[in-house]
């Protein structure tokens, strides 16, 4: 099964990529709910969440960094590129037979780290 | 196989709340390297990641949101607490005859979203 779920993942995001979003739906269920805790967004629907994405600005690309898939959940990462600015984004997604049924969408951006109390950190 | 990289993590996870930086280290490969891609900060090799953890500063203690773990990867969601904070961390883990040979650490922080195309949006 996480065969399965790492190749739904690898279509969706494929499909994002080629703006197919005849066939991006296709894997969504109806009532996908897509959130964003960091900004605290959601998008309730299928058709609300392909809007959210194929309204969204600007010529991005992206490229998928990994997929971690197990039975009932995957996790992906991406390298997400947009007006010259290189973003990761981390997907959480939850399924229901065989279509996603939730994403949890974070975007983890730079910080200048805190003072750290070991001799056994280095920056690359 | 998925189970038993997901027991690893939860064992991972409950000995460093626990503080027990034996059974900690017993998970770890000699060479884990441990980045934060964020913060371009690394450490290298079991000793330092240890020391790392152990000096973490504050009372903090974290709850296990969920663990996705696949065939050879595994990714976890904490929320962890520390002076009244309370933050998201992302993990994701890689795997060496069983051991956990590196980590990638991601901590996402709230943000102001920027203007969306789509009306589908609504915050929570």
């Amino acid at each position: 099964m996480s065969g399965a779920l790492e190749a739904i993942v690898e279509g969706y995001w494929q499909a994002a990529v080629e703006r197919d979003w005849t066939a991006f739906g296709k894997l969504l269920d109806n009532d996908i709910l897509y959130e964003v805790p960091q900004t605290r967004e959601r998008v309730r629907g299928k058709e609300g969440y392909i809007d959210f994405n194929a309204t969204f600005p600007g010529d991005w690309t992206l490229a998928v960094d990994s997929i971690v898939a197990g039975d009932r959940q995957a996790v992906s990462r991406v390298t997400f590129e947009v007006d010259g600015q290189s973003m990761t984004g981390i997907s959480f997604f939850e399924f229901r037979d065989g279509l996603i049924c939730r994403i949890t969408d974070f975007w983890p951006e730079p910080y200048e780290p805190p003072a750290r109390m070991t001799r056994h950190i280095e920056r690359y």
